[in-house]
């Protein structure tokens, strides 16, 4: 392997000093860029781009040519998962994600096996090998999964939803029937990133979209705890490097004192949190990822960089921070504004590391 | 006007003693009953019966039938101003509200009038002033407005909307056109709700439905400080009675804090909020309403009166909580459902007011 060159992202996550606050954006290699749409076009189905690994290699490069981005992100989906335990993943156009099958029994909770990923996801797994070759040491490489409880839902209600109807009621009615899909999926999690790690990605991240739709209580039991369990089964070394872990909890902002508990290095921000309220909650506990609205991508370079100084100034001059969307960017926006945002991270947070604490 | 029979709800709101908790759900007479279904099937549209005092009183008495609850709420829609306003707001079956002209630049902006309910919007105030003589002070009646902020991205969007984009990209872009836009909605809302009152509304809640889509700073000066001046607009007093204001900001459980300086006598609280951390945060500043994850009414009986009971214990021995869901009721609830949710909330909040603080 060849020596990192960029190692502010890993540095910040792991809350030590860095020249300059680094950045990523959730989504970079997508949408947005008429070069990812381009190979998007020649390869077929958004899972035709996932499966193949050297596509997958070309669109997760492809945001690192246009902006001085301080990681990658393995090109993947969430529901890779539940497509390898058998439910079929497919893509409607307009629609979002659907499944042909649905969890809906007990028996059919029974019927799922943990999954392995040497053999039933290798194009990720052969994804993340051939990225890491193609970055050759330029910035670090994260690798992700879903949730547990955010695999659910989508397992449960077939696809995307609104109000989560058939998942709480399973949550309710039948917490223990829950308890058990959650925990083949935390085991399914486990060995897929622990897979991810030993082929190349040197962060992990676990995107729990969908804990923020759940009561406290029932965030704790369904979503926290199995993301914990995660968290204790992972590599937390390789390569004589520790691998940190970047749990983001969409909606979770009043939940930081339990996440922080939780044995992630990082917590993931939206928008919503006040950063600085975050930190103060947080102190040295964590380290932070976040957390400009997506939104703000659509206005003028200059108010961009004034939200980009107000939430460096929300943070404040301590090390810990990763800046990022609060969300993915949205493919309406024009990449000569993820531009501006990317530099100006760069250029204005300078200041805030010349005198840490 | 008769005197009220039952004031547990008025009392609660502003933290005096009462015998037991009192009790509504949002959305209350709907689509859950049967007998609304039916109403709504003979008026026609919707929209036909929100403008139909008549009907619009028949339908806000249905779950009084049904259920033992401390409030009525007026039977209308939060996009009544906006169509006043001259926007022209319409319903597509199984899409949600549309707007025909929508507000994008200054100068539809710099044309919008406040409006005036007694001449614009005289079937609201005929329908509360009709429920307030059927109800004949069985229980207190609410009025409602929908937020500025909420209000204004319907007419920004069109129509339901996502991720806002349009919205933001005017407070954004444009914050002191957005500021205008906010004012001569908070003023609109302002006469409205004291039309409202003076019609026989008893307390009155703002449907900030959407405030929490906006981060920490957003929300102060979009959202909350145009509620703020219409706090201070409204008639606080009627007929020697206090006119309570609840303020709903559907994912605010952040912001609790400043909200709780607003003027509000009464913060609502969706269910991701943990009620006791709530109750510790705000003291006796405020009262509290909710917070049931409405989905648990999908459950059984069982399950319905624990979740009650749960709530109950964590708001624990303390004057100044109104019971509710953390949400709209949903059309996919049986109303047998319904019924042991608001049964149980009066039988196993007794005990909680034996010795209150």
């Amino acid at each position: 392997m060849s020596p990192l060159q960029n190692d502010r992202f890993l540095k910040a996550l792991m809350r030590e000093p860095v020249d300059q606050t680094p950045v990523w954006m959730m989504r970079q290699a997508g949408r947005h860029l008429p070069e990812y749409r381009q190979v998007r076009q020649t390869a077929g189905s958004f899972m035709d781009l996932c499966t193949n690994p050297e596509l997958a290699t070309e669109v997760t490069m492809q945001p690192l040519e246009r902006y001085p981005l301080d990681a990658a992100i393995l090109f993947s989906d969430i529901l890779t998962i539940p497509d390898a335990m058998g439910l079929g993943l497919y893509f409607e156009t307009g629609e979002g994600p659907k499944f042909k099958k649905t969890i809906s029994t007990e028996a059919d909770v029974a019927a799922l096996n943990v999954i392995n990923p040497h053999k039933d996801l290798t194009y990720v797994i052969d994804a993340v090998a051939s990225i890491s070759r193609e970055l050759n040491g330029r910035v670090p490489l994260i690798g992700f999964s879903g949730s547990p409880w955010t695999l659910a839902t989508y397992m449960v209600e077939g696809g995307s939803s609104k109000g989560f109807h058939k998942t709480k009621a399973l949550i309710y009615n039948q917490p223990e029937v829950a308890d058990q899909l959650l925990d083949v999926l935390a085991d399914s999690v486990i060995v897929y990133l622990n897979a991810q790690i030993e082929a190349g990605a040197q962060a992990v991240q676990i995107f729990d979209s969908w804990g923020g739709a759940l009561s406290h209580d029932a965030y704790i039991r369904f979503s926290l705890n199995p993301m914990k369990k995660i968290i204790n089964g992972l590599k937390r070394e390789h390569n004589g490097r520790k691998v940190p872990v970047i749990m983001f909890t969409k909606g979770g902002g009043q939940w930081l004192n339990v996440m922080a508990d939780s044995g992630a290095d990082c917590l993931g921000l939206d928008w919503t949190t006040d950063l600085g309220m975050a930190r103060n909650q947080v102190g040295n506990q964590v380290s932070l990822q976040g957390n400009m609205d997506p939104s703000v991508l659509l206005s003028n370079p200059t108010v961009i960089r004034h939200e980009v100084e107000r939430i460096l100034a929300s943070y404040g001059a301590h090390s810990g921070h990763v800046f990022n969307l609060g969300h993915g960017i949205t493919p309406d926006v024009k990449p000569e504004s993820a531009k501006v945002f990317v530099e100006s991270v760069g250029e204005l947070s300078q200041k805030y590391h010349a005198n840490i604490d």
